[in-house]
């Protein structure tokens, strides 16, 4: 008996950027849970999936995961969802959840993923998928981070702490800004302009917006004015970049790059 | 004729963690280029592709990139991999640099990167790749961010800004810690007591470490004194994860969590 479910990430659209792993633990399932927004809608990640993988004989579950951010009204569905994968996972078939880019990394089967880390039910084993900040980067062909820089991957929205008000979160991304050399917002559609207010006027950044990354209607470009019109999608992307001062790779004799030492946050390095 | 350079992210060892994209484009080269610390070293990417890619036919170039903060010494060596990677590339081969995790993630590819970008001789195309963080995560089972949560990825020692003394750093750390849910510390193998001093005493975090994740010999555990005494090895993260307060699923019925409003950093979401 197998009692074990497997999650695997199936990345950001692209079938092809499904791993090697991920794709046999596909194949050789019995069952296949996939997220839906509502009882009607398709599967994202299945439709990736589904390119690729013969699905004949496999039995597709569907499981509904609403878009709310009020966990109160989330939480029956996500109960429910566990459910129905317990009972097919106990019945000794081979069970995969296929989630878009990576299963951990804002992801549906997070909330999937306390319930079964709280009851213990049975065994899990997650397959890392590319998230689409990753093949958004790609395109971009910029690196994201190098040596000692930080990477915050954030969303466009966060929670209120208690008593706090939006200058303090205003105060955050300040900070966010400060720290950084590179920050990717994730679901920034709905704020885009906003988001543009915020950016504006600052010196040495470079700034992308990317839709469906990943996917056969991927859209990257500068952010620039004409975005605003865009329809907002939840699939966009806002990457920011600090510019470094540009070496000289062309002239390398004679010039030199003022070379800044290397020292641990937390003690001395060596 | 082709005057392309492929940049592929072999993942972190696995060689089922590459891509299926990242396969095909290694298996349709015909010059592979692999970065090493030295001369008599051997690639880590390389050794992880031949595990399940037939190399026969394919000229095998080591680009050598030593292990140095200093960029006045790394520069020859970035500018002496580009010369050679040209060299093939405008011979009309098709040619494919592959990475350990993902090309733009601290990878050695960086360097290469912004030396195409600033003579534009030849295109490029990058495939991302798994990075070692996201196996570490799915070991750890554990979401890494989830909703409004904040992720943040660093390496271990950052740059002095000029200027700036140790207790700023800490204080950059102090900061990361407070807007962050979870921090990845990368290459943190050299510092880990250091480390384990900053954390120790903290509240409502868990620390795991992680050691060659995704390889053979793999070895992930929580944070304990008794890894004070492990020999330090490059390739190891410690994953930094603030816990919240547990939702209680077992009893979902009559129990509400504290519900947090949402709200957007740059402005109002809806």
């Amino acid at each position: 008996m197998v009692n074990k479910l497997w999650c695997v990430g199936v990345g950001p659209g692209d079938p092809n950027l499904i791993t090697l792993y991920g794709k046999q633990v596909i194949e050789s399932s019995d069952v296949i849970f996939c997220p839906v927004k509502s009882v009607h809608s398709e599967s994202f990640a299945l439709e990736t999936v589904r390119k690729i993988i013969a699905l004949e004989g496999k039995e597709i579950v569907k499981l509904i995961f609403p878009m709310t951010t009020k966990e109160d009204k989330a939480r029956p569905y996500w109960l429910s969802a566990y459910e129905k994968i317990k009972e097919k996972v106990v019945s000794g078939k081979k069970c995969v959840f296929i989630v878009e880019g990576d299963p951990l990394i804002f992801s549906t089967f997070n909330s999937v993923l306390e319930i079964i880390n709280q009851k213990k039910e049975f065994d899990v084993e997650i397959v890392p998928g590319i998230s689409s900040f990753q093949i958004m980067a790609c395109r971009v062909k910029l690196p994201v981070v190098d040596g000692d820089e930080i990477l915050v991957i954030m969303p466009a929205s966060m929670k209120e702490k208690s008593g706090c008000r939006t200058a303090q979160l205003r105060d955050d991304f300040e900070k966010i800004l400060e720290i950084s050399s590179t920050v990717f917002v994730l679901k920034s559609g709905r704020v885009m302009n906003q988001l543009m207010e915020a950016l504006s006027g600052r010196e040495n950044i470079k700034v992308f917006f990317g839709e469906l990354c990943g996917t056969e209607n991927e859209f990257i470009s500068e952010l620039n004015d004409d975005l605003k019109s865009r329809e907002n999608h939840y699939f966009s992307i806002v990457m920011i970049k600090k510019e470094e001062k540009e070496v000289d790779f062309g002239l390398a004799e004679g010039k030199e790059r003022g070379v800044r030492a290397s020292q641990s946050v937390f003690g001395r390095n060596d």
